[in-house]
């Protein structure tokens, strides 16, 4: 042997179908590295590459499926579960299974990046979840689609979002509580970094501005989506000497912390204070009373994200969806007493 | 070429090793597939392999690591995310990602079988999943091993279990409302046909009898773990001739059923009603007001999981782990009114 290694002929598509006994698109997928191609099939299309003497490059290989989806959370919450619930019925109905991983700080992001060199995947969705700089190129090494739902900052414009209509699902909120009668409404919010709290914010603000309510500064709290701060932020609203007749609180979880201050100042839900929340997790219809909420989409935003993921090209898909939300009326809010 | 084809020597693993400059357990981790091998190791062993000829044969080429762990749930609740919680961190100490499928129906289970053609797993955990004999075949023939978290009916004593020790749970929490100086004290039970809702059953009767209360029938309701019919049971409870003073609960999630039947029937917790959950999922105390309930180490169960899915030989563990729980007394019980 010399150091003159034959240049294979380029084959045609066709001729490798033709030659397989396959459809063009079979041969198109096998390719691609899709999973949705029978063993055999596979087998005897990529018989044909090698009797052609067909060299497949680096690239097509690596996309061969690995049939996983990960989903990266930085906390595991009632809210997540749903994410879960979501992208793993949509998953397994283009035969995929979905990995589930908590990165809640810098060294757990780099061991979950670790674990991917073990067993590859076809997508990542990243729920609310920050990564640095180095994490992000290696993400971008990998070369694995990723897909972010509820980003925090500024949105990465090369990484498409999924996330709820947070605004308008506040104004219906905040407009619920004022077609009640209350006037003095009261919002503790999420996370500040994070664009859906800011959206919440800004829906309830506006609600009360169309109604001609002033935004009254010393009722808005800032929270972080959990149930200790919702519970310090509660006891201080209804301590006010003015205090709030409602309170919308931008999580199911933070209402569980207003409820818990009712009860610790006495007051009787929803008599004495309504109390909206935010999300509409399955604990909402658990708690007493049933909580009244908005309700976010949450399996149909996972359920997108793999959609999204496993499409062949993104460019069906905007950049920046945005999924309904809804209000269900149960019975934590009434009019206010008078 | 003929029809012959020369019988490779059979090489010892001493000979591997030494020619490989590697330790011969590393020949062997290399030879069953272990992840905990350095690539370069992994593959200067596979060289020598190769040079003499060795093949391996089909089984231990299956038992090469996927770098994944399954687990399958029959639902998603409170209680399965502590599960995934943590699995999930004992899974990635090992380097492994863990994928979560809910399998609620026979189809779903197929589903879920087919899935693992694509994409292979290291073991699987399951969890309150009920398997027809055909899916055990289908998982048998894989070789994956598996443990099961809470079996349903008898335990199959060629799978091992995990559990947490619920009679003595159960136990606890009766005699907790019977030191309080509760006399009608109800229990709403789980799943019956679910072997930890008899152990629990069977602690709350111990206790009555233990401390000479007759168990009286009508205290006894059973429940299925979930909301709806423990808060149809709690009514039913409460509108009793001779109601109880107290509720033992066998989940969290029913214990949220007897707040809000509490609440339909205003009676304040816990000075008219002490209640008791069982689990202590997050929800628990986030819960108005903050709910006493027995603690089960979900996290450390599923961490058992993994680690005998991951172990070199299942010798070491026993067919069937009890974890301790502990009461945690928060809130919602106290001395009945008098």
């Amino acid at each position: 042997m010399g150091d003159v290694t034959p240049q294979p002929r380029r084959v045609t598509m066709a001729e490798v179908a033709a030659a397989a006994q396959v459809s063009v698109p079979t041969v198109s997928k096998v390719l691609n590295g899709r999973s949705d191609v029978a063993p055999d099939t596979r087998s005897r299309v990529e018989a044909v590459f090698d009797q052609y003497g067909y060299r497949r490059t680096a690239a097509p290989r690596q996309k061969r499926s690995s049939g996983l989806i990960d989903l990266v959370f930085s906390d595991l919450s009632p809210w997540s579960m749903e994410i879960v619930r979501g992208a793993e019925h949509a998953a397994l109905e283009s035969r995929h299974r979905v990995g589930v991983a908590v990165a809640s700080d810098h060294a757990e992001v780099s061991r979950w990046l670790s674990s991917l060199a073990t067993s590859r995947t076809d997508g990542v969705i990243l729920v609310l979840t920050e990564l640095a700089d180095e994490h992000r190129e290696r993400l971008a090494e990998l070369k694995t689609p990723v897909v972010i739902i509820d980003p925090i900052g500024k949105p990465d414009p090369s990484m498409p979002s999924i996330g709820a209509s947070n605004w308008a699902g506040a104004l219906d909120a905040a407009n619920h509580l004022i077609e009640l009668g209350h006037r003095r409404i009261a919002t503790i919010t999420g996370r500040p970094n994070v664009l859906c709290s800011q959206a919440r914010l800004g829906g309830y603000r506006a609600a009360l501005e169309q109604a001609g309510i002033p935004v009254d500064p010393d009722l808005v709290a800032v929270g972080d989506f959990r149930y200790e701060s919702a519970l310090a932020a509660a006891s201080a609203l209804l301590e006010l000497d003015d205090p709030p007749t409602a309170i919308f609180a931008a999580s199911d979880v933070q209402a569980m912390g207003v409820y818990e201050a009712a009860r610790q100042h006495q007051l009787r839900l929803p008599d004495e204070l309504s109390v909206v929340g935010f999300d509409d997790v399955p604990m909402a219809r658990w708690m007493a009373p049933p909580l009244t909420t908005v309700r976010q989409p949450l399996q149909e935003m996972a359920a997108l994200a793999v959609r999204m993921l496993l499409a062949d090209s993104a460019a069906n898909f905007n950049q920046r969806a945005e999924l309904a939300t809804n209000l269900v009326v149960r019975s934590s809010t009434t009019a206010p007493a008078s």
